[in-house]
């Protein structure tokens, strides 16, 4: 790691519970400063998405800091039939996985190509989005949220390749949906999540992984 | 075939050259009356297109008529590097492929399901997209396109498995992206691309496909 | 077609009423012989192969015929949990879809590389696999046919690519299973599975479909 | 860890200087107790195997060890174009991908499961198989090969849901082949693979990867 503090940004941390939170701790404990990009649904737009960058830029001046990893864990909650899917439901959609994916990313990538090689790890940054178990197919209530989450999944794919070259590592990570909290074997936890963000993290420079799955031993999805 | 005559509604047609133009001769030597859905990059939003609905209805009034086919064949032309995409580009890469798929499939399948089930072939109807090699993949100048051609696929597989169970068949067709016209060894002729769109239309409720590759037989993609 | 008779040759037709039948039909019905090859389980090698190669070569003389399409149509009926395989199972798997695949085709694309391009379409020939549900993924008790059947698609997805630059095009279809027959909604005939056979084989050569997956309409898998 | 001590079996370590020997080396630093197993083409079979299993059985015995991890790492090196490719290869490619791994996860299995639960992290045991760029789809030259390396990734998918009921983590491991050394940039180093199978090894029970792919940073595979 160079002599610069370590900074991670990640968008999507809500109540602090869920995978944003534990990432931010798993981070934390790495010695990662931890900035919180607070969005909420009718501010998915750029001018807004760029001042909270100045802010967080501001906070963690390039004299002592380094932007290093990035999340971007920010997800909807359509669960419709098709025909009851309204046009404003589009709208949240699109501002949450197009517009506003998009802005974040191209703020850190920005930010990103700036940086100095970790000689550790032959790695330049990383930045991950948090996709789910309709990131990788459609189901029956989730066509507006496929929608917004296949969108992520190909901008992830593209920014793989284009900026691999430049040793950003861009990585997807699927996580199994398991909506009743009954035991571990069933149950996806945040810190579990955490700890494989972690390590792709760390992953040298030789061996990238660019999509990841996580479901619990006795999952169905 | 019921006694109705069958309408099939094709929207991006452009110069009628491509594949919209060659579905639409295909379908109509076999019977069908061609409706054009004609939109602008601006008018991919939801009153413009049901205000096109609602022509295309009137000129086909229910008496005599029945939307049994439809394909969505509109696209973008967004290739860039990630870098230098604009806000702008965003914002048609949404509406072509987010806002104006999810307008015109509401009310495709709004009319879809009021239709009866064809005798023949045990199909109430027949919707498809048009997909491309970066609908599968991110590539390297193709994270927007790639953001709105996953969402198509995404929305594709959710309805195939929602409608299905009504017999309205969805499909998504991944057709290869062949820039230079060289012979047809290693270029997508729009009529061959068509013949296999008509072959989807036509097969039988035992045995539907829902994401169809097309590619040249010695293409690259 | 040129002015030689077409054959076809259809390895795994059993009795005639599923997939290898209705194909051996549908294509009988467009103008081709149908030389059947069978096999039992103990002549799934070789030898065994070649000297039913050899009658089907003697019965359809170059002179007057040309073999211009195939379908490896055999398959294996282990279900069991992992634990209860036999190497016997393992046997009996690596000979119909390791071995006896192997022999089959590579008679095939010996005699089908002699072959001249049909005018008709570009295509000198068609070769297709018969695959199923498992494989594409595996489950519970496939895991020793998942093994056959994922080294079948291995198989068809390299030829594809290797014999494609000779305008001979290889196919992989996989077909759901669908244990009960109740009705066409749920339960995959035949013949429909037959008529999207002949669908690929007529593809033109600027269009192909490498793999082509079929299911009903309401079908689970 | 339970107070037995961990031991992991490997098959394919070769010389040592690959990916067997380095998750050899990098599980021995976490206290694994490391058997090889070292099996020649001519010795891939069922009765064989179960030796080599006998002798591991032997020297790590029940009172004090426990395994607990397992890697097939075994591969063949078959790469022609499909004509010149004999029976004898064929053969070659049965015994290491379809008999060999047949017969050593049976034997893994069968001891896996007697096994009691780690309490740190809810895992019975783990298993892995390495795969590779040509075992997700196939090329020009690995017909032979794509049949052997598909055939061990169904395997693989079916034991991770068969024995994920029982808290066994079953997992594959797709590695790129980047045939020349030039620089961590471009080339997979052993050592930076096998950090990923001990990260396998160790996801707790909620949130366990299936299958991994792993690539260099500015790789092409």
């Amino acid at each position: 790691m160079s002599s610069y503090k370590p900074v991670i940004i990640i968008a999507g941390v809500g109540s602090g519970e869920g995978t944003g939170g534990a990432t931010a701790r798993a981070f934390a404990k790495e010695g990662y400063s931890v900035a919180v990009a607070s969005f909420i649904i009718s501010s998915y737009e750029y001018a807004s998405i760029q001042s909270t960058f100045k802010s967080i830029r501001a906070r963690y001046p390039l004299s002592q800091y380094s932007i290093r990893a990035a999340l971007y864990n920010c997800s909807d909650r359509v669960r419709k039939p098709f025909l009851e899917i309204t046009p404003e439901d589009i709208k949240t959609i699109t501002r949450v996985n197009f517009e506003g994916a998009f802005a974040f990313v191209h703020e850190i990538i920005s930010d990103f190509i700036k940086n100095e090689i970790d000689q550790t790890n032959g790695k330049r940054d990383f930045l991950a989005f948090t996709g789910s178990t309709y990131s990788l197919a459609g189901y029956l209530t989730t066509s507006a949220s496929s929608m917004g989450k296949f969108a992520m999944r190909g901008l992830s794919q593209s920014l793989a390749k284009e900026f691999g070259k430049q040793n950003i590592h861009v990585a997807h990570v699927r996580i199994s949906l398991s909506l009743i909290e009954v035991n571990e074997d069933l149950w996806l936890t945040a810190e579990a999540v955490a700890s494989s963000y972690l390590h792709l993290a760390k992953q040298e420079r030789s061996a990238w992984t660019w999509e990841l799955n996580l479901r619990p031993a006795q999952g169905k999805d």
